[in-house]
């Protein structure tokens, strides 16, 4: 137990935080034309002046409070020493030269903390580099801060004692989605741009979704974790994944095929060895795809402007010529009535002792997770084991007899929603079933931004309330307080298709912006 | 629990297989012609009257107990199905057509019983086949039998109260060693040619050392587990690894080759879909090699045959002018008491419930595993998992520094003993150390026939014990009765590097044969 009041450790690591972001503040609206350039940069490929990009939103993001550690002093001195080696040898230093990159308050950066939203983790910072950070800062990436989280990662939303709520850069009032909340905020205010989180049960994607990004869950092996500490960890049933979230697709895929490219299980041991596979990338872009459309996962109905961007979508797919198959949430129960086990087999022991070593308190819904009931046995969790590899193995059958009717082909794809709703005020978010069944089933996911919630053709609805999360999902829902946000969708894949679904997504980026 | 005596089940079964096997056998001695030509069908590719095969070598096999269920008389069906199909078709019906398989008595095939060497699990037919089995009767081969293995599997040997005792087929006072000891024997005695193991200690390897074959733990997802049930099922850490033994390196090549150009992740969503990769297999075929020489564990010092055997073929690498580094053991202690902390996570429950179900006796080996230590918290449970990480992250350091001092390249494989002693009495099996680190590792292990034991050139030597195992293991040792008997040396990769052993592996075939 700590020693210190929990109040203390907070206001130092806070005052540290503001002496490091102050001296790089200055406001936006004093040089207009520069935000107007800065705002077009969405790409690794249309990078250009990234500096100028960190200084220039440094005031408007703090008012979000997305950031946890500071590191634009080292970024900027990075920044020199990689202009002076393109000077001397004319060429970049690798393929993501100068690019500004943040991570979640996860990641180990040698010399900073790493929270997970935890006072007791305050001032121990790490020794090592996190496997990932080691391999973007050898592309030439510029790592430019951390950022903030729920406390013990399980949420959705952003808060925690020690760097306090993370608010939606749209609506203060509203939450930018979790646990990946700080990326999210700072992706969506041009102030990164590649952010790197992680996801256990929608942390990647729901951010993205509510703040219009492309976030992707990989695989869970796909990339590298060492180096990534983790709330529960040890429990490795249910995997949580390293991915990232950007504005544009194409940063993404240039991302994710650099990283790959870097063959990260030659640094760490658990990620599976499959290269990056181009052809798998752009074949798929080349024939008509088989899409399995899933609006409605049968416990919570999502609101009227995600119906409607995902029918859109839809109807733009089949006008192009692709074949639509009905996508049943069969399983899917079976599925979360298992995984939810897993969070909570050690009776809620992990995340007790991490807040109860630092002394701050919880916040309400990770207390509720604590107290969800008691620890199993061992030869209980086996069976539960057990369990869960049969329905991943009956979801896989599913699969592999899914066919279009049409073409006879085996779906490439399920196109869903990622959330029932857009973003809601804080302490809104309940249900993230459409999200954490992927990670049950460990298949790759994206979430990518498919509309913004429009009032005038997105009228409140009548819905008879099938249970308390439908009843409580059906009542958040406000055209006015939400008009213009944000509405994402997700497309899920087979077990390492990670290639697939981006060269998917490439051909849902053209069908969007036609 | 069993309403019925254990020793009626047991009656029971043994009776049934009786029945199936006694219509099949005749003496061997009685064509003597035969009994030649078939013992020189060492390869699927020198394939050749295959049913004779099956018939003449049915009564020596019975002696040594290694089988469990019997399908002989679906094989012949099978077989004439088969010979059909080529008469009518003029082509074979898929790369296995005709190759004679059997089964460790843990892989599921529809309507014959799974019992892992428990008497509550005689009478419990399977509905299905296990993936594996599906896949190579797609490919044309035939289920001849299923074998051996030791109650609840987790034992070097091969003895159950349902079963009985399997025998070494070259002394029965001998253990051919297990778990997968049936197979062992009877590919041995030239009754089978590709035997399926499991391998979760050394399985597959330590009856493949001991029967002169070889045999392959691969990388545990590379092949499918889906419908092969195992003891302690649930506890999936130390995972246990599906894999071939053979009497040839081109049986072993060709069937893995084969079985994952079938797509085994299409069938077994935990399978990771890595294709074969031909290229990996050739490539290191054609340039000098760098091995890690691994003669002692420094826990239990080989007999001198083994010893013997490790040092001519490294003097025969050396000739051919590959590289040799020495590879030490550093971190094998540690990674072995962290797993076997996993086997007994639940404190002997799942397998006491088993024996107990049945009623019948434990063998006092597994005895011994139930009452170990009692059970660990699943907290605790997921801070042993922090420590398995961090050995498999320090393990996966060393070697990727491990370097070749003329060439600068990364160690290839390392070569090492399979076990300290070649076949002993049984109940003679205590440490399995050398072979045990790499399941803990996951890394793709292969058993190979190296040399024999030889009275006139391994006499006995004086040794100062370093603990009890190793006492244990140097009183073990007499050249007289171990003379002639197989000895088999190991070779290790990394992680899913299965073609690039099976490459090395032809390489030392040839340094073998020559």
């Amino acid at each position: 137990m700590s020693t210190r009041p929990w109040q203390e450790v907070v206001q130092e690591k806070r005052e540290i935080q503001q002496k490091l972001v102050e001296p790089h503040l200055c406001d936006t609206h004093e040089k207009p034309e520069l935000t107007k350039a800065i705002l077009d940069i969405d790409s690794v490929e249309g990078l250009t002046g990234l500096l100028a990009n960190e200084k220039v939103s440094a005031k408007y993001v703090t008012r979000t409070n997305c950031l946890t550690e500071v590191f634009f002093e080292e970024a900027l001195v990075e920044a020199d020493r990689l202009d002076q080696y393109y000077q001397q040898h004319g060429k970049l230093i690798g393929p993501l030269h100068g690019v500004p990159v943040t991570l979640k308050d996860q990641f180990d950066v040698k010399g900073a903390d790493s929270t997970l939203g935890y006072v007791t983790r305050a001032f121990k910072p790490a020794t090592r580099d996190a496997a990932i950070v080691e391999i973007l800062k050898s592309l030439g990436a510029i790592i430019l801060a951390k950022t903030n989280l729920p406390q013990s990662i399980m949420w959705c939303e952003t808060e925690n004692p020690l760097w306090g709520l993370t608010t939606n850069p749209r609506d203060p009032n509203f939450t930018p989605g979790g646990s990946t909340g700080g990326e999210g905020v700072l992706l969506a205010m041009q102030a990164s741009m590649i952010g790197w989180g992680t996801d256990i049960g929608g942390s990647i994607r729901i951010p993205a979704h509510m703040n219009g990004l492309w976030g992707l869950k990989p695989t869970s092996s796909r990339l590298p974790y060492m180096g990534v500490p983790v709330s529960t960890e040890g429990q490795e049933h249910v995997p949580s994944s390293v991915g990232p979230l950007t504005r544009s697709l194409s940063s993404l895929v240039t991302v994710m095929q650099t990283v790959i490219d870097a063959k990260p299980w030659v640094l760490d041991p658990k990620v599976t060895p499959i290269p990056w596979r181009r052809e798998s990338y752009k074949d798929i872009q080349t024939r008509p795809l088989t899409i399995g459309v899933l609006l409605d996962d049968g416990v919570v109905k999502v609101h009227p402007p995600i119906e409607r961007v995902l029918n859109e979508t839809v109807a733009k797919f089949k006008a192009a010529g692709h074949e639509i198959v009905s996508w049943s949430s069969s399983g899917h129960k079976e599925c979360i009535e298992i995984m939810d086990q897993y969070y909570t087999a050690d009776g809620g022991e992990d995340i007790r002792r991490e807040v109860q070593a630092g002394g701050e308190p919880f916040i309400p819904h990770v207390e509720a997770l604590t107290t969800r009931g008691k620890a199993i046995t061992v030869y209980e969790y086996w069976q539960l084991n057990k369990q869960k590899l049969a329905a991943q193995q009956a979801y896989n059958d599913k699969w592999t007899l899914a066919k279009g009717l049409d073409s006879g082909r085996i779906v490439d794809v399920v196109l869903m929603p990622t959330m029932p709703h857009p973003a809601v005020p804080h302490r809104g978010c309940k249900w993230v079933g459409y999200t954490k069944v992927w990670n049950f089933l460990d298949y790759p996911a994206l979430s990518f931004p498919a509309g913004k919630v429009d009032v005038s053709r997105d009228p409140v609805a009548e819905h008879e309330p099938r249970n308390d999360y439908d009843a409580w999902n059906w009542k958040l829902y406000d055209p006015k307080t939400m008009d213009g946000h944000p509405v994402g969708l997700q497309i899920v894949g087979r077990r390492f298709e990670e290639e697939k679904l981006l060269g998917i997504a490439a051909v849902i980026e053209k069908l969007i912006k036609s």
